[in-house]
């Protein structure tokens, strides 16, 4: 066994690499793969950030496989990056020093529905969408959506969220327990199922968020909802990007149970008009939706059109149905795809902050200066209601000078966000994109974090390079 | 500077006490404290566990002041115990190893509300009532309720919740960021003020429920709401307690949002009934509580209604006037107090185990019929909602095998809530008394809780001898 210093973790020798290979191979069979193109899928990531192979991929089938994968690699100091589907925004699965990635895409199975419980057990690998197929008939649903149809293990390491969370909470909330593996080998379940506990340190909440640099997610426990009786989906268009914020905010101080209330900036909806053939005005907008009780509903849907009239909003549309919803949501279903169609060869780059709802209008408005300052192309589209947006700047990537007015853009935003008393990032993740400005927003807590991942994963084998910087 | 040893942080021999005391006065002046009287009150807890008295009482007015303390006892390896209102149920504040106790009582500001951003910002001495009655005027109020009017720190520390949980969720939803002092006397802010990151490790989660061995909350950001348009509470009684029991879970998997749910059981109702001169029947009961709209109320009454009517649910009473719910609510409000009087002599000792609903009719059954065979007056109340309940045997303390059976009856309990898929205490946190369960509940985990402590006091001078075992 080689000892490898604390803190050490990068990349191994050939020999070193070899062995490892040999020995997973050995144990793995077929399940191990070293072909350039796996290896190179297995570092895809949805950024710009250029692709950072791992040595290897394993497919495990069970807790116990990544469990010895783990044990295997940490005798030789060998990286781990576990890998779900692949669709992290800010370089989660690239392998910056080698390693071996360990795909959980098959360990996809929903272990145990309790319904009376409104919490069900799946295995990592598991994706909302399939969750949700599998819950079609129990009248319950799994409400967190990012926009791709990532894995719970996935989502619950980057602690993602999506539309719906300004009513039902981020992965944070909505993770009940998970079983993880650590550096040393051993499995941890963090917590039971009851709805709450006193009984020592939050494991789970510490788990949840950190990317697998301190464990691997293998199962989780997570929170089911009741399918609302009755949804009702609205559009309103607003003079200007402030009204439409202020809209927002109000939403929220009247706390009105909203379950989505989306931005889509101007230019976003002058590129979806175009790219799905809608007839809107290129103004901004909001895409609501309420979910309740009939009565609740129409409540809630009255409530909002007068503070959205107040604010100058026009063409409000409503819809029940799901059909009708689903035309009513079209523009916002179609955002990405509109602004990737957009300009033909550009990389569309994402990057998310979020900030107190207060300073919302502020933020925004302020970031589209700053975009049309710097000259780019980049719509705005927002989960508005928790003070969350996203920027999607368009660049031509062999475009130096492009690529730098769109780092720049990124970097003050973050640093806005943060002296906003916000975040550099509301869901999307630290990675390795962002981890630049954790000194920044997280002061003396940089150094806990550190001790934390020191302590239990003294030599840096658990997806090295990622979160807390050096 | 005396070097300690990891790990060791045991009590100081008579020498280093008096040149840490001496320090302390030189800094502090009167508000170092060592008459007996003090220290013992600053051990006080409200259990049955015998105190344990710190060397001296520090009074704490500013962050850098405990930050100054916990400098200087580290230096010498003594104990820091942080204090609030010393109400905490399991021995928290006792100092098993002597220490410097910080009394954070007179930081009791509200240091901003946030009324935009449904927060507030407070120093940890700052009590739930204090900030209620600091709120009166904004239309907005802080739900998390336990039994005492302890602090918001300490309710921090210790992950509070009580009757509004099954709503407005606990201390662990309803704390957005805390400001704590580390071991190495280093200052912390854990996390800004946006309603979601996905910035690095949650340290705000971390040092929620660590009760004061990982840090001390000086300062928390927690979260407000909107005081309900309407309110109604109800009251119904029913056959057995497993028909409350079963009501409790139909509601939760309907899904109703109910403010409360408290379900007193027969022997808690004789109590109350003889102490508040009530005329119930001395049957369990359950006591409710709605908010929200006028129609929303209106709805999940009706429906309540008829779910407990379908378990035989009877004299179910309604009130909306806030004068008619405190009447309503009376025989809940004296529960603890009928409870002391009804065996002069004897100790109410609390206990708290949580399950999931799907499992609380039968953990109050077998915990019903545990009692009886033990020959124990222990009457149950729970915020049932959460699948969480408390038991309160009187016990004459001097009698050696009453005692024996309660620690059985009690051990059982937590054994019994565990085996379950539950924990072996939803509120009242670990302290002292619970943690010979540590293990039994959290497996491997506890390792990793091991680890967490020593990297971050790795001297073991915050709040030494609790929740973690060695």
């Amino acid at each position: 066994m080689n000892v490898i210093e604390p803190g050490a973790g990068r990349r191994l020798g050939d020999e070193e690499t070899a062995a490892v290979i040999g020995i997973l191979r050995q144990r793995f069979g077929e399940r191990l793969q070293t072909g350039e193109a796996i290896r190179r899928e297995h570092s895809h990531t949805t950024t710009y950030l250029a692709a950072q192979l791992p040595d290897a991929v394993v497919v495990a089938q069970t807790t116990e496989e990544v469990a010895e994968t783990v044990r295997i690699c940490g005798e030789y100091g060998m990286p781990v990056i576990p890998f779900g589907t692949g669709t992290s925004l800010e370089g989660g699965v690239n392998a910056p020093f080698g390693g071996i990635s360990i795909d959980l895409r098959t360990m996809d199975r929903v272990l145990a529905v309790h319904a009376e419980d409104l919490d069900c057990t799946v295995q990592a690998g598991c994706t909302r969408e399939a969750l949700n197929s599998h819950l079609r008939d129990t009248g319950l649903f799994f409400p967190i959506d990012p926009g791709a149809n990532a894995s719970l293990g996935g989502m619950a390491a980057t602690r993602a969220s999506g539309t719906n969370a300004v009513r039902y909470g981020t992965m944070r909330d909505n993770v009940v327990n998970v079983t993880a593996v650590m550096a040393d080998g051993s499995v941890v379940h963090t917590a039971q199922r009851a709805k709450k506990s006193s009984a020592g340190y939050d494991l789970t909440r510490l788990l949840v968020g950190s990317e697998g640099t301190l464990g691997i997610i293998t199962e989780l426990t997570v929170r089911l909802w009741g399918i609302p009786e009755r949804i009702a989906a609205g559009v309103c268009q607003f003079p200007d990007v402030d009204a439409a914020c202020r809209t927002t905010i109000s939403v929220i101080q009247a706390a009105i149970p909203i379950a989505r209330i989306e931005l889509l900036d101007a230019l976003q909806m002058e590129m979806v008009n175009r790219y799905a053939k809608l007839a809107y005005a290129n103004r901004p907008t909001l895409f609501v939706e309420f979910h309740g009780s009939p009565a609740g509903v129409e409540e809630q849907t009255a409530f909002f059109q007068a503070i959205a009239e107040d604010h100058g909003g026009t063409a409000i549309e409503w819809a029940e149905k799901s059909e009708d919803r689903n035309r009513l949501w079209k523009a916002r279903h179609n955002a990405y795809h509109a602004v990737t169609a957009w300009r033909p060869g550009a990389k569309a780059v994402a990057t998310d902050a979020c900030v107190p709802i207060s300073r919302l209008a502020e933020c925004v408005g302020e970031t589209q200066a700053d975009i049309e300052r710097l000259g780019l192309t980049a719509p705005i589209v927002g989960h508005v209601g928790d003070g969350n947006f996203h920027v999607s700047p368009l660049v031509m990537m062999e475009d130096e000078d492009e690529v730098g007015r769109m780092e720049t853009m990124v970097a003050r935003l973050a640093r806005r966000a943060i002296a906003m008393g916000g975040t550099c990032t509301g869901e999307h993740g630290i990675g390795q994109g962002k981890m630049k400005y954790m000194a920044e927003e997280h002061g003396n807590g940089l150094a806990v974090m550190r001790a934390i991942k020191k302590a239990l994963d003294p030599a840096d084998i658990m997806n090295p390079g990622k979160v807390v910087p050096d």
